[in-house]
C-alpha cells in the first residue's frame, strides 16, 4: 500500500487513483489517542492529545480527522478506510446483506471515466418487517456502542455524558446520531443541544469546476479543521461515482441532497421530477451509505404564493426546483405527499433525515416573514410523521436573519419542531460582505447557536460568489469551528473551557509553542508570529512585536505577581 | 504638488518626504458628493454615492475617506489636509493662538532622521478661564456646526437625524463628538448608542517594526475600509513625529494613550513616570491636535489585589503600567489622583477622554470578574467628575468575554457610567483562535453592539502574535464593519438597511457589477467571482460557479415569478 501524502495542489484523478494520500497539515505537538470507552469491552474512542510544557499535562481534544488523523495507519484511498462499525452493525442481527449492490450509475461520461474504487462496499437493508434506527434502539432503552462511543467522545474520555443521557436525548428526538448501515467506516457523533456544538462543511462538485480527487481531497482537508459532519453537493457529472469515493472514505456523516441527483437523471428538468425517480435516488444513496438527506417536503403548494413579495424569492436550490414542481403541474410537492414512504425508505438503513428549509429567507429584508415561518411550521408536522416511523430527524434554518430577528427562529423552531435538532446556514446578519460571509454569518451562527442551535453549516468566503477551493473550506471551517466554541462556552459544555484556559496559560507564561498547538489553525498562529520574530528565540521571548518588550502587558503583569508579596491592600 | 499615487508595497519614508500619495483602494462605480447640511449655510457633508444599473437610483453610503477619498483634490501629505473646521472653531471666539507652538520632541535618534512635514500647524487654547467643548455647547443649548454636520452625515445627506437630536444626546453625555481645536482637519463625527455603530483602528510603530511612512499608509488604508477614528499606539523612536504625520493627514478623530508617550520619555521604567511628566505629554498632544486619550485612571491600588487569582493578569499595557508604578511607590495611582487635573486641561483644548479599562480581562477565564467590575465602578465615578467640567467621556471596556456574560457588561457599564458612550475591544469570544481573532472578537463585538455598545475597537488577525501590517488592518476592518453594520441593521438604525436591500436586489437580477460595488470589499468580491469565471459575460451570467446554470436557486426563482400568472394559491 502506499502511504506517500501528495502535496497540495497536485492531488488529481490520477494521483488518487494511483492511491497517493490526500494533502494533510501537520499539526504540532499532537497524537492520535485511543481511549476505551466505559462499560464497552473492545471500543476505544478516538481523540486528539496536545503535549504542553511548562508542568500542563497534555490535553485532549475531540478530533474529526478519524483515520486520517493517524498516522500509524496504513491507508489507501482506493480501498477506504477500515469498517470500524461493522461488527456492532453485524451484531445487532436486523440486517441483511442485500443480493446484488447497486452500482453508482447516473451521467457518467464515456470520453473521460472518473477513478474506480478497488470495489463495490458490502450493501445492507434491515430485515423484512424490522427497523434499524438508533432512535428506534433509544426508546427500546438499548444504549448501542454508537451512544456510548459519542458519549466518550464528547466527554474527551472522561465522565462528563453517560451513554445512558445520550440515549435519553436520541429517545426524546432531541438529538440524532446520523449513522446509516451502509456507511460503518464513520465514527459516531451526535447533533444535540445537549452536546458540543457541531459544524457542517458543504463540498461537491458544480457542473462549472472541480473533480473526483479534488473533492476527496476537500473532504480530508476538512476533517483536519474540524468538520463534523460533511455535505456532498454535487451536482456535475460522476456524482454517484464521486459519492462513492467520499463515502468510502469518511469517517464523519456524509449529507446529501437527493433532488440534484434526481435532477441530473431528469435531464435537469424540473418538471420531469417524479416520485419513482425521486424513490430510486433515495435507495440508491441509502444503500450507498448516505447518513442523513435533505428533504424539501416543506415547500408546500399554498406556500409558494407567500414568497412573491420578497425581495430575494425562494433561494434554496431544492425549495425553488419543487416549487417549480409544483407550479408546472400544479399539484402539492411530491415529497410532502410521499413522506411516509420516504420515512419507510430511511428506516431501514438508519438514514436521518434533515428537513431542508426550501423557504428560508436569502436577505435581510426577508427574514422571518410569513413564507418561512410556514413552512417551518409544516415542518414540525413532519417531524412527527418520521418519529412514527423510528427516523431521526433535524431542522434546516434560515439563511440571511439580522441579529435582532435570531432568537425569534430557534424559539419558534423549538415550538413548532417539538425540540428536534436545529441545523441552520449560517445565519448572515447582513447582505453586504460578499467575499467574508464566513464573518457575518459567524456572527449570526454563534449567536444561534449559544441559542441552542445543534448543527452549523458553514459558509465560506466564496458564498455568493463560486465554489470554495480548500482554503475557502478552511477558512469557513475555522470561521464556524470559533462559532460553535464560542456558543459551548456559553452553554457550559463541560469539555469546552479546558483550551481555552490552557492556552491562556500557555500565553501568559510566553509558552509560544504551547499557543500555537492549543490554536485553532497552529500553522496560521505560528506563521504570524514568524513573520515578525521568525529566528528561534522568539519562541521563548517574553513578549511579541506587537507591543514589543517594553510595553508587553503580559511581561508587566509577571513582573507584578513577582512583586506581589509588597501588595498591602 | 505632486498628485502621483504610490503603488504598494513602495511607501517609504522617501516616498513620503518627496510628497507621493499612500496607495488607495479604488472602488468601483463610486464618486465622492458633498451635500448641503440643512440650515447651515456653507457647510456640505462628504458622502461615497455608488451609481447603480437597472433603473436603480444611486445609493449614498457613509464615507471615512476624508479628502482622500475625493480624486479631484490636490493633496501633499506633507502639507496635510485642508483645515475644514477652521473657520468655526476662530468663529466661536472662545480660543486663541498660542504663542510659540510646542515641537515634536521625545527621542528622536539623529542618525536617522524622520521625515518633516512642510511646518508647524497652528496651535490654540481656549482662552483664559474659557472651555470649549461640544459638550459644553450642548449643555448652553448651541447646535455647533460640528452637531449639523454629524446630523447630516449620519442621515446621509436626509433628515432621520437633526442636529438638535445630536446636541440633546452630546447634552446628556450620552455620545460624544471628538474634536480637538488642534485637529481642525477633521471631519466631525458622533459616538453614541442613538447613532451609527463605530469602528476605531489602531496603528502605531513598535520597537520592532513600521516606519513613519508605513502609518501614514496604514492611516489612509484604514480610512478606505472605513475606519471611524484612529488610535496611534506607536510605542518606539519618532513617537512625536509620527503621530504629528498622522494627525495633520487623517480626517477622523485620532485617540492616544498617552502614557506610552510619557513611559518613552521615562526611559522605559514604570517607577520613573510622575504627574509633572505625563501632564507634560498631556498638553504636548493636546496641543498637537489629538481628539481622544485613554487615560487608565481606574487601575485604582486597592483594584491589583483583586486581579492575583487571574489566568492572565493585567492585559492592558497601561493598566499593567499603573499597576506596577502604584507597587513601586505604594501610592494610589497619580492619574486618579490628579484626574481633576487631567479634566482641566482637556476641556481647554476639547480632548475627549476614554477611559481605559486597565484590568480588563485577557482570558475568558478572567471575564467579569471582581476587578474587572471594581474598575468600572471607579470609571463611573470619573464620568461625574469629567461632566462637571465640561469634559466628554467614553468608558472603554473588554477584552475577553465569552457570550453568555456579554450582556451583563453592557448592563453594568450603562448603570454605573450612567449612559456614557461604551467603547469597547471586540470582547473575543474564545481564546482559541490566534490568527483569527478579528473573527472571534466579531462575533462579541456585533453582540455588545446590538446591546448598545457605541464604538467598536477592531481586533485584527495578528492580535497576539505581532504588529499588524496593512492587510491585517483590512481585514479587521472588514470585520468589524461587518459587526458594526449587523448591530446597526438589529438596532435600526435608519439609514443602515437601505445598503442590504440594494445589494439584495442587484444579487436577485444578477446585476453582478452592483453587487460588487455595494459590498465592503467590492475589490476581493469581484477577485472571487473572477476566479471561477474570469470572461466578461460572467459579469451579466444568471449564474455564478458556486451552482452553475441549471442548479442557481435566484435563476430558478426568478423563472418562478415569471410564472407567478399561473398560482392559484
Amino acid at each position: 500500500m502506499m502511504t506517500t501524502v501528495a502535496t497540495h495542489p497536485d492531488y488529481s484523478n490520477a494521483a488518487l487513483q494511483s492511491g497517493l494520500l490526500p494533502p494533510r497539515p501537520e499539526l504540532p505537538s499532537s497524537r492520535r489517542i485511543y481511549l476505551p470507552v466505559a462499560g464497552v469491552p473492545d471500543l476505544n474512542v478516538a481523540l486528539r492529545e496536545v503535549t504542553l510544557g511548562g508542568d500542563e499535562p497534555p490535553l485532549r481534544l475531540y478530533d474529526t480527522a478519524g483515520p486520517w488523523g493517524d498516522p500509524e495507519l496504513q491507508l489507501d484511498p482506493r480501498h477506504g478506510l477500515p469498517p470500524l462499525r461493522q461488527p456492532w452493525i453485524a451484531a445487532r442481527g436486523d440486517c441483511q446483506q442485500l443480493v446484488f449492490s447497486q452500482q453508482p450509475s447516473a451521467c457518467q461520461s464515456l470520453h473521460e471515466p472518473p477513478p474506480q474504487l478497488a470495489g463495490p462496499a458490502p450493501r445492507r437493508v434491515a430485515r423484512a418487517g424490522r427497523r434499524l434506527t438508533q432512535l428506534d434502539y433509544a426508546r427500546a432503552g438499548i444504549v448501542t456502542a454508537e451512544m456510548a462511543y459519542v458519549a466518550a467522545r464528547e466527554s474527551l474520555g472522561g465522565t462528563a455524558f453517560s451513554g445512558e443521557q445520550v440515549r435519553a436525548e436520541v429517545a426524546a428526538g432531541r438529538a440524532i446520531i446520523p449513522a446509516n448501515i451502509n456507511h460503518p467506516e464513520s465514527e459516531p457523533m451526535v447533533i444535540g443541544r445537549a452536546f458540543k456544538v457541531k459544524v457542517n462543511a458543504n463540498i461537491g462538485t458544480s457542473a462549472l469546476s472541480s473533480t473526483v480527487a479534488g473533492e476527496v481531497d476537500k473532504l480530508v482537508w476538512a476533517l483536519h479543521w474540524g468538520a463534523d459532519t460533511v455535505m456532498d453537493l454535487s451536482t456535475g457529472r460522476h456524482i454517484a461515482t464521486t459519492r462513492d469515493w467520499i463515502l468510502r472514505n469518511s469517517p464523519v456523516p456524509i449529507g446529501t441532497v437527493p433532488i440534484y441527483e434526481a435532477l441530473e437523471r431528469a435531464g435537469g428538468r424540473a418538471e420531469a421530477l417524479n416520485w419513482p425517480l425521486f424513490r430510486e435516488v433515495l435507495i440508491a444513496q441509502a444503500e450507498q451509505g448516505v447518513d442523513y438527506m435533505t428533504i424539501h417536503a416543506g415547500v408546500r403548494r399554498d406556500h409558494i404564493a407567500l414568497t412573491h413579495g420578497r425581495v430575494t424569492g425562494i433561494v434554496s436550490r431544492g425549495g425553488a426546483l419543487m416549487a417549480q414542481w409544483c407550479l408546472a403541474h400544479q399539484q402539492e410537492n411530491f415529497l410532502y405527499q410521499h413522506f411516509a414512504d420516504i420515512c419507510a425508505i430511511c428506516a431501514r438503513y438508519d438514514v436521518s433525515l434533515s428537513l431542508g428549509d426550501g423557504l428560508r429567507p436569502g436577505s435581510v429584508a426577508d427574514a422571518n416573514d410569513a413564507a418561512q415561518f410556514a413552512e417551518l411550521a409544516t415542518l414540525g408536522e413532519l417531524t412527527r410523521l418520521a418519529w412514527e416511523d423510528g427516523v431521526q430527524v433535524m431542522i434546516e434554518g434560515p439563511g440571511h436573519v439580522p441579529l435582532h430577528l435570531i432568537a425569534e427562529n430557534m424559539a419558534l423552531q423549538r415550538q413548532l419542531c417539538h425540540d428536534a435538532p436545529f441545523y441552520t446556514l449560517g445565519p448572515l446578519t447582513t447582505d453586504i460582505a460578499p467575499g467574508y460571509d464566513h464573518i457575518s454569518s459567524a456572527i449570526g451562527a454563534a449567536r444561534i447557536a449559544e441559542l441552542g442551535t445543534a448543527m452549523l453549516c458553514y459558509v465560506t468566503p466564496k458564498e455568493h460568489l463560486g465554489l470554495p477551493d480548500r482554503d475557502d473550506v478552511k477558512q469557513g471551517l475555522i470561521a464556524y469551528r470559533i462559532a460553535a466554541h464560542a456558543a459551548d462556552l456559553a452553554k457550559g459544555h463541560p469539555a469546552a473551557r479546558s483550551r481555552d484556559d490552557a492556552l491562556s496559560r500557555a500565553r501568559f507564561a510566553f509558552r509560544w509553542r504551547d499557543q500555537f498547538a492549543l490554536s485553532l489553525d497552529p500553522l496560521t498562529a505560528q506563521a504570524y508570529h514568524d513573520a515578525t520574530i521568525p529566528h528561534e528565540a522568539g519562541k521563548s521571548a517574553p513578549f511579541c512585536s506587537m507591543c514589543g518588550p517594553k510595553f508587553c502587558s503580559m511581561a508587566l503583569s509577571q513582573q507584578l505577581r513577582q512583586a506581589e508579596p509588597e501588595v498591602q491592600p
